[in-house]
């Protein structure tokens, strides 16, 4: 159950403390009891819901009929009543809608996050709702958008996705794969998701079919929830895109009309709550949806063509022996003793074109001499490395560190370890790294004012 | 000597390998050296240049009469002959303009980087350029704008700046004050320019002038050379804005007529090579500054006045007893668990809204429990962290784990190093942390159309 995964024991107080919590436990209360609180006359009634740590001890929070939460701040004026025990959510599930034969099937598979889930009003806790029924219900739209068959594949906060995940994933989808589908959409949680993308973008190869990955940055329980709009559009996009290719589907920028389509390697999460929050780097989106007039318009004229009778071929083997590490001034060299005794690879993640402090080389080449395979990202984020200008930079290639171009250091780590997964040898490693493999290096970077 | 600092021995024939290495040995050729290469009847004669660690072992390069590089193919035929040694580079020192009563004075205190540097044409190395003399050589046009006084405190890569470095930058700019300027224009290299801002931020309470940092993402050599329009609008900037606040002053977007000015405890460094890589986060520029008509704009109405009276408060104490670690799916526990044996303090750059894998927690529990101080920020870098919306924030907070809202995962790396300069005590640290000193973080966070 997600709600036990959640933490959201509903036989504890989650959250209170002090002289609320004491109350609370005098009447034998629990998250998600409906409670009356009395004070100054007024009577306030509804489901009990656990606190935030930061909250203070003087106020219970309480889900009104409205759906709504107050706080009731709590004196000794205040009384406190339980008038009957948290229900359990039910979920109306109508049956699915027949199919319709001019529509392509579209398969949905969720591994979890806000996008597939809903929010029991009970305890404020999210709950996986991916049945096809649940998505029907929810989103009654989707029939008219092709025929959708859900599965749930995993229930993770995508903060807890991790490479075996990936391999489940690609397991998934090539399972569906084989059994008949025009499109996938995966849900997943929205934290790690460019991870999760770049890692199906290698494990994925020869794809016959468009591959959308979809997430919501606020659940579906807020009135500015892009959640049903960004799995409209993830499904639209995967009955319909013209390409084969591993993608990530989110709000853009300029319209709540737009969805922006990312390639899988060249995506990252920009913002922690914003609805546009993903985007393309040092490349241009694949591709904009636009849900209105249910258009997809190719911003990219190269790409793996939609082909049902391509082979997939599955290469879903990633070796997590590998370090991520961002420099900074005074970072001391001790990290990358440690680490070189641990570890087989090290993404860095240095500044500017591709730099660390001269303090740290000692260490790189005690790694390198011992076979641990560095490569060199850059915390700009944007733009491209280039080691050739500064003596830094010329030292570390002359070591032996690799520069890996215009590629993101979260798509770096995700490569390298899909790409130790295919070898143990090194120089094989160093060949596979600078090889573009699934889109993840362009061959030149954009116009800053373009790429930005 | 930079040209020492640099690598550049001129006895050594840097990059060369092989067969051209063999050839240079033979006419006993050093980099600088005068060369004439003779091949199918064409005379090719400059200064020979050195090598990149990734190129060839095939080509001779050299640089030519016009100032370009030039590299030519060596293959049996060709002969190559030793013109002349390496001349010591020589620069032009006309007087210093006469003092002009009605211009301010503006300090400029150099610490390295492209900026603060002329290429020197004989070996391609950078060399310092910062007396008062090489200033108004290189760009007469800044006796128009201030009377300058010019020091030279480093030479150094920004890559290569440490905590050290910015106690010794703030003792240089506090004595520079208490020889009476109107402002101070500190050149620096771009690739942790951002992380001295900070630092220098909080080392310098109290302010009476502007501080304004300056770099350039182009060295002087190349036509789209950004390094004179920034300089001439930092020492601008410098000598007239009304606040006193450590700044960073870089070409902006929209127009190379336009200069930004970023908040320290806010900019980030965004871009490996374009002109403007340098952007507020979480936060508009302080204000913009046009060089063609020289006018500056205030965006914000809320800054610290100049005051030339207001006594400066010199607190520059670092302790770089912390880490920066980012977290990523697959990450390891044992990398916090040898953390926590090491650091004090750890800044985490999390996920989304400031979430880690639940394989981290009991790492991360081990070291709240020894005492060690955990803070969280956001690899998103836009946005605010906020640990309340998730079981993963909310167990993080329950474990004692610091949010630090909008505060750039950078600018918390270098304030946890200054906050463990000023106390030892955790529960002052934490205080200090979770408290505004310098703008490091928002009341609110803007939309997101404006804060991306």
């Amino acid at each position: 159950m997600w709600s036990e995964n959640n933490g959201l024991n509903s036989n504890e107080l989650k959250g209170y403390r002090g002289s609320t919590y004491e109350l609370l436990k005098q009447i034998d209360a629990s998250i998600g009891d409906m409670i009356e609180i009395t004070k100054n006359g007024e009577n306030y009634l509804g489901g009990l819901m656990p606190r935030s740590e930061s909250g203070d001890d003087q106020h219970i929070v309480i889900k009104i009929k409205s759906g709504y939460n107050i706080g009731v701040k709590i004196d000794s004026t205040t009384k406190i009543a339980k008038i009957g025990a948290g229900a359990k959510p039910t979920f109306i599930r109508p049956p699915s809608p027949d199919h319709k034969e001019d529509l392509s099937k579209v398969d949905i598979i969720s591994t979890g996050g806000t996008i597939a889930s809903r929010v029991d009003y009970r305890t404020g806790a999210v709950q996986p709702a991916l049945s096809a029924a649940d998505l029907y219900s929810s989103i009654p739209e989707l029939s008219d958008l092709a025929n959708i068959n859900a599965h749930i594949l995993y229930s993770e906060l995508s903060e807890n996705i991790s490479p075996h995940h990936w391999i489940g994933m690609a397991e998934k989808i090539s399972e569906v794969i084989k059994s008949g589908t025009d499109g996938i959409v995966i849900c997943h949680g929205t934290d790690t998701m460019s991870y999760s993308a770049a890692a199906l973008s290698f494990a994925l190869r020869n794809l016959p079919i468009p591959i959308i990955m979809v997430g919501s940055q606020r659940s579906s329980d807020r009135p500015s929830s892009d959640a049903a709009t960004n799995l409209m559009g993830a499904v639209a996009i995967a009955s319909k895109a013209p390409f084969a290719e591993v993608t990530v589907a989110m709000h853009g920028k300029s319209s709540d009309n737009d969805i922006l389509v990312h390639k899988g390697t060249k995506v990252r999460k920009c913002h922690t709550s914003g609805r546009f929050a993903f985007r393309s780097v040092n490349a241009s989106p694949v591709a904009t949806y636009n849900i209105q007039n249910s258009s997809l318009k190719m911003n990219w004229d190269q790409y793996q063509k939609r082909d049902s009778n391509r082979k997939l071929n599955l290469e879903a083997r990633f070796n997590d022996n590998v370090l991520l590490l961002k420099s900074y001034p005074g970072m001391k060299s001790e990290l990358i003793e440690w680490a070189i005794e641990k570890y087989s690879g090290i993404i860095l993640e240095g500044t500017g074109l591709g730099h660390v402090s001269q303090n740290l080389l000692n260490a790189i080449k005690k790694g390198i001499e011992k076979g641990v395979f560095f490569c060199m990202t850059s915390q700009c984020i944007w733009g491209r490395i280039n080691m050739n200008v500064y003596t830094t930079g010329r030292d570390l290639l002359r070591l032996g560190v690799l520069p890996l171009k215009d590629m993101l250091p979260e798509t770096a780590l995700v490569k390298m370890m899909w790409t130790f997964g295919q070898t143990t040898k090194l120089e094989d490693a160093k060949k596979i790294m600078i090889t573009n493999i699934a889109g993840e290096m362009s061959p030149r970077t954009l116009p800053e004012d373009v790429s930005q």
